[in-house]
């Protein structure tokens, strides 16, 4: 065995996204202690950060050390005890883990289904939310990584509050790509991942709580059934004046890169990062369509970053993207659950989203396909 | 803010330890897929690298996607349900986090207490394993990282497996650095740290699991409470024949960083490296008891990679610590939990094992103390 040296590759995947030299760079700086007082005082600029790019206040924003998974289950396990009724929106495969998260716990799930590549119904969650007074929570995928659809966070949301419900929001995907106003909106616990429009390496999952959800946490009755997870316990050593208590060792190195992609984030402003991710999808949509490839989702719910194409009638799935991967360095994803074999979603997040990426994937995809610009 | 570049540090704490240029180039490489062939034909090495590591055939053996504490966790949520009874070891902080696992999965735990900085005593194990019988496991640390302690884990597993108990066996601090042997001697289910012993960042939790964990594991009564660190879904990731079935998103970079890890310590040798951390440790005994300093831990337990020294009457614990950090640029733990305030923790971990460190610390520590060598 030898040193691993991976293969020049375009990500154009559903994550991760290519992550740039400069991030890079900050990740392979020299690792010192998580709790030297240097590292601690970068650890605050990271809450600043992550504060000023989820759009809120809320205290208590960190990031989960573990992939967007875990700051899910972090969202759930400190919430949502057994007993508890948790309405749960899937309209896609991430709406079904957290259906999974749900009855772990030992809690009742109340599904609310949309076909995968739509937008959460808001008249149906009203309806549940109607019909299960006294529901803990509203969970819902902001922006679908499966299907590429985005729901009415705002929406969605309001509803919860206007019925006591806690807003469980997952925008693994969202953060940095699309507009996410965590304050205006009144999100109470949201989660993301830094590996999707941060550009940063997978293996963080930026979270926040609001105060509605931090009054939850306070009031549970029973403790928090995962130890690692357990945000009373995480917080002690993300907070407080002076000396941190240590919990667990934090990801030194991957919070580094966090770091350095939440200042790129911060360079460029987040409104011209989500116009950004919007003119390259509209760049992406319109090649598209001149080759004669349609998209899965209606145009009113497409996420600008993370893109599904239909497969068209006789192409060869696997093959496809296989020849993208092998001839062109391109990773597109193929279909996730029921949409396996049915799409391809083709990513433009981050780094990533650039007019040259968007061009080259077009121009592969016609070349593979064998189609001509109309 | 700014880009942060960290201050130099020479890390002879409880953890992480210097991470190796080598491995900071690894860590830096382009970020590329989590299903892209070639990065699984990587984890395919990093499997077996583990194995040769934990010496075993274990085929469940992988790293968690998250720190120690997690892979802590991952053994006692998959091995343990409501209501069973384990025999948790506690000689130190890590032991009593055990309890907390236990006691959050609503199963029943059983204490067998010895002083921090002492062995767990073979004789009240054997003693609480014959009063409880059918207890469903026995958990110990092999390696107590907040004391400096190590205890016979051949003689434990062997005694557990003689009471049909399980061993789940804590060695983040113990792999890489001192005698494992999880075949030889019947570790049931263990866990260890990326950042202790193998020089790779903090982030990551190797863990092996062997048959019996694993029939247990098949034989659940109830769901893993956890989602994301249910085996039974982590290992469709991680193995099986052609593409592999999405779970989360793996850290990437971290494992290139775990993969070059695992490289050095395969291309050094465990012997060699046991003998290097012994022989290091060996000399910072004999330094520090040239200056007057006492060892916590009676002899024939002490870690070499882990030196708790007793702070010196009148000695500021703090203050010192301060200066070594400040003035030398050299971190050294301080005690936790019943240790505060009187125990040092010098650690002499993977690369940082090495007699120019040990020499370092010595001289910072002789002219703070202003003690001169007998």
């Amino acid at each position: 065995m030898h040193s691993f040296i991976p293969p020049a590759r375009l990500l154009l995947g559903p994550g991760p996204s290519n992550v740039p030299p400069r991030i890079l760079a900050a990740l392979a700086r020299p690792t010192i202690g998580h709790l030297d007082p240097r590292f601690v005082a970068m650890m605050d600029e990271v809450k600043v950060l992550l504060q000023q790019a989820f759009r809120t206040s809320n205290r208590l924003t960190l990031p989960i050390s573990a992939p967007g998974s875990a700051g899910m289950e972090a969202c759930f396990v400190n919430l949502i005890e057994p007993g508890d009724t948790v309405i749960v929106c899937r309209n896609g495969v991430f709406g079904g883990r957290m259906r999974e998260n749900v009855m772990r716990l030992g809690a009742h799930c109340v599904l609310v289904e949309d076909p995968f590549g739509q937008a959460v119904s808001l008249d149906k969650v009203d309806a549940a939310l109607k019909a299960n007074p006294g529901a803990k929570a509203l969970a819902f995928v902001h922006a679908e990584t499966s299907t590429g659809a985005a729901s009415d966070a705002a929406a969605l949301c309001k509803l919860a509050r206007e019925h006591g419900a806690l807003s469980i929001v997952d925008s693994v995907t969202g953060l940095g790509g699309i507009p996410l106003e965590v304050d205006a909106w009144g999100a109470d616990a949201i989660y993301s991942g830094s590996q999707k429009c941060l550009s940063a390496p997978p293996g963080l999952s930026p979270l926040s709580f609001g105060e509605h959800a931090v009054a939850a946490l306070n009031a549970r009755k029973t403790p928090v059934q995962s130890w690692f997870l357990d945000l009373g316990l995480v917080m002690s050593y993300w907070s407080g004046e002076g000396a941190r208590a240590y919990h667990h060792t934090a990801p030194v190195n991957m919070l580094y890169a966090l770091h350095e992609a939440l200042l790129i984030l911060h360079e460029e402003g987040l409104e011209a990062s989500w116009a950004r991710h919007r003119a390259n999808h509209l760049r992406l949509r319109d090649g598209l369509t001149a080759i004669g490839l349609q998209m899965l989702v209606p145009e009113a719910a497409r996420l600008p970053q993370l893109n599904t194409v239909c497969i068209p009638a006789g192409s060869d799935d696997l093959g496809t993207r296989r020849r993208l991967l092998d001839e062109f360095g391109i990773e597109v994803g193929g279909g996730l659950g029921e949409l396996a074999g049915k799409v391809w979603r083709i990513g433009l997040m981050g780094h990533a989203s650039r007019p040259e990426n968007v061009d080259r994937v077009l121009q592969a995809l016609a070349i593979i396909l064998d189609r001509k610009a109309a």
